[in-house]
């Protein structure tokens, strides 16, 4: 897959690299099952070996790279973010929440494990994932006070003033869709915190980490927050477009619960012209950058252009 | 309340001075309502000011003292311990968990705000614990290497190796009460891990804020041991001695569900003996400490002989 900026990045290739870096990490990382509780370590690697595409954790390598960071020492703390995403995806199937049955082609983790050991499996990868961030050890390249900004951007993504308080917000205007008591503010408040503020938060991340210039660091914020608004227009579009095979889970399950969705407020062409217009954005938000922001650059496209 | 070492120490103030400072701390640093999503910041503070003994920061406090340290500074900290301690309590209270419909004498937090709101409490409470341990402007006088290794502390004692897995082994064990399958071994693993591991974090945070040397970590680390284990088995006792009004909560409910606990394996005369002998051996870790460990040696008592 070639780029149409004209770069010639191998996105595909490039995609597939980090990934494997990343799983290879989250391997090292996590106990196995041979620590105990034995099943509760199969239940977290369970979800987090799901086939996941790791694409905050690129996001954070990428925006690292642009600003010609060293990635092999930050690869702990990039897969770190992977954790916290694993995590919210378990609590959000539960039965209690948006209680799916399949993700990623699999049972999801309550219908395998049953729904206590979810619960636990998902607060055990939230706290693995801070367990890890403080790890001095594994961390030892990476000053003290570098580690603890960059959890602190991840605690502040992820709590209630960031993705938890989205979750919770897009979960009371279930039914209220077509309610005149719901307004743009609120779809806007759902999306930039349920899925943005993490997807910002990776893109942070990596400039944290690379000690990025405050004007570096301004210009990669913004892309991650036009990324990560795209991130969910474009799994609101997937919803009503795409096929249960090609997403590997429920699909038109939004429509079903009268959930808030761009393609619901807007329609759904003006839905794309939304995602491609923040995919502009958060691209011209580089402008300043070289051919090292070239990742950034495609994941950008590549973000509103997957299928699953 | 006067103790009984002899030592002139006012417990019952004492405890109470600290209640006071962590709320304080607790208030200031919790979004309010105001922050949307306001009902789930509601449901946060509901569950955190239930009227709590704050005995897990209290013991942090109570070994930071005991070595000369400076409490004023590390209420932020401390006080951290108390949001995870929470988001246990909520998620161990869910319906697919314990299904408890009260604690402390009010109605658990799925009661009252429903399942969905509840988990997402404890999962912001859990965050929110970070965030709080990883802001610098709040914690400026405290190094980012202490502040890392306290983070690490907490994040291996509450995660998968830690108090999850407690909680887990212990869902495990329901049912299996009387049964051969289950070991003595099994019970402490559950024991130690659920209830024991966040208190002798506790203990050792108040160590590493006030910079303890190997030997005095050491002593307070085995005195945090004896203490936590000793906690789970007053509370054991306390389910089948209390009262519901006494405790707040629903008693008598570990032989319902047969749950494994000490006074079932080996009786209450038993239970009693070994709390007893556990608290001894906690006050003995600290006898090369002088008079600034008294309140150390008289929460030891307080913890196996109050009565919530």
């Amino acid at each position: 897959m070639k780029l149409k900026t004209g770069s010639d990045l191998d996105l595909e290739r490039y995609l597939r690299d980090r990934r494997v870096w990343i799983d290879r990490t989250l391997e090292d990382c996590l106990p196995t099952q041979r620590f105990a509780p034995g099943r509760l370590h199969e239940a977290m690697r369970y979800s987090l070996f799901a086939g996941g595409k790791r694409i905050r954790p690129i996001l954070a390598i990428a925006a690292l790279e642009s600003i010609g960071g060293d990635v092999e020492r930050a690869l702990p703390v990039v897969s770190a973010i992977e954790l916290v995403h694993t995590y919210s995806l378990i609590h959000d199937d539960l039965p209690a929440m948006d209680n799916d049955d399949y993700r990623r082609g699999r049972l999801t983790s309550h219908k395998k494990f049953g729904e206590a050991a979810a619960i636990l499996a998902g607060d055990a990868l939230l706290t693995a994932a801070f367990s890890l961030l403080s790890d001095r050890e594994l961390n030892r390249t990476i000053p003290a006070d570098i580690l603890l900004s960059v959890l602190h951007e991840i605690g502040q993504a992820a709590g209630s003033l960031g993705m938890v308080g989205g979750q919770f917000a897009d979960m009371e205007s279930e039914g209220s869709a077509g309610s005149e008591t719901i307004s743009e503010e609120t779809l806007f408040y759902i999306h930039s915190h349920k899925t943005g503020a993490l997807i910002r938060a990776a893109v942070r991340i990596g400039a944290l980490l690379g000690k990025a210039l405050p004007d570096a660091l301004s210009s990669l914020t913004v892309y991650g927050e036009k990324v990560g608004l795209a991130f969910q227009v474009a799994d609101d579009i997937l919803d009503l477009e795409g096929t249960e095979k090609e997403t590997g889970k429920r699909v038109r399950k939004d429509g079903a619960r009268r959930k808030l969705t761009y393609p619901m407020g807007v329609g759904l062409a003006e839905s794309k012209r939304f995602a491609d217009r923040l995919i502009r954005e958060a691209q011209e938000a580089l402008s300043a950058f070289g051919p090292e922001a070239d990742p950034l650059r495609a994941i950008a496209r590549f973000v509103v252009e997957r299928k699953v």
